[in-house]
């Protein structure tokens, strides 16, 4: 038994499913961004919020991905977006082959940008890659300045990284230059943003970050 | 290839390591506290708060679990406790193994209480026995009252379940009795604390209800 190889031929696999999603996506022109946090860093809130924005302005799709329950998809149905749930029953991430599935069962002829919320966890979701255009991490205020340094591979795979709960921040000691700090060293090339979905702060800009990024004019 | 077997035999293998470090914890008499949680729920800060209170008191050593970084055990020693930093390299969960390499150096007859800090991911750790007496989670009230629902498996293991950053609770729409509702529906014998490192709420509850599971007197 060699845990090592047969880790390295999983990855290879998905790697080729990944290559295949992103050929399809693009050839359908849809902009995929797979947004990576920790349980709890408000992902969810997020997209409702972009989703409330660009109503009427893009046309979006969601795959949501959890261990457990489609309170997610619930929630995000609401704004009468297509959204496939994915339940991983116990496993710690999304995988190429499960996004593929999902996307058999999208109107993606009629969809430009697909958000694909993974399993809340900052470790496992940055080594599989899904075919998305782009990884956005999400981390909350109350996460601490440290997490880029502890789990670099969501950062260092990242386009963007937006840091949420910024309404909470007169209530913590954390220095919002220090974490900025932090990811920069391990990923200098990151897009910074800073929301909250409880005033709004940082939304506008955020969606008209990800408008550039898809053949919409914003 | 056939992943699903290779997977149970790591669980099994892992088992039976957890089984030595148990029964070998046992025999010296020390309780082995497994802390589970997201990424930034407070483990380490809450940690601090429990080792000043428990100093003079309990003879108490460490083993931190981190995906990179020696921060925490750097956070750690400062109380002049006994530690022992496990870095993971990219490994999301801590495993009976690395757990048994770190006993090796750590003076345990001296010790009456061994905190492991487990890597910060609410799903990988839960499935992974390291031979610890009892599992507590802890989870911050800014991660929302759905988690024990979307990520069972850590709630369903644990003795204890710590809501920590109560003091956010004025800032925040979570609803306290919600997500005890939901820790309580996936696994009924939970004890619950609620905690502040910013107030020090809660606390001494936790310490007591800590020292009440080791052979010393509260």
């Amino acid at each position: 038994m060699n845990v090592i190889t047969i880790e390295r031929k999983i990855l290879e696999k998905n790697d080729e499913v990944a290559l295949q999603n992103r050929t399809f996506l693009e050839k359908l022109g849809v902009v995929a961004i797979n947004l990576l946090s920790s349980p709890g860093s408000g992902k969810t809130s997020l997209l409702e919020c972009v989703l409330e924005r660009l109503q009427g302005r893009v046309a979006v799709a969601v795959i949501e991905g959890d261990v457990h329950t489609d309170l997610d998809s619930q929630r995000v149905a609401r704004y009468g977006v297509p959204v496939v749930q994915i339940v991983t029953h116990g496993g710690c991430h999304l995988e190429a082959k499960l996004v593929q599935d999902a996307l058999a069962r999208l109107p993606l002829e009629r969809t430009q940008a697909l958000f694909i919320e993974n399993v809340g966890n900052l470790v496992c979701p940055a080594n599989y890659d899904l075919g998305e255009a782009m990884k956005v991490v999400v981390i909350s205020t109350t996460e601490g300045e440290d997490k880029p340094l502890k789990y670099p591979a969501a950062f260092r795979n990242a386009h963007a990284l937006i840091i949420n709960k910024t309404d909470l921040l007169p209530y913590l000691s954390l220095r919002v230059e220090d974490l900025k700090r932090n990811a920069r060293q391990v990923n200098p090339a990151l897009v910074m943003f800073e929301t909250s979905c409880v005033t709004g702060t940082g939304i506008a800009e955020c969606c008209e970050w990800l408008l550039g990024r898809t053949s919409v004019t914003p």
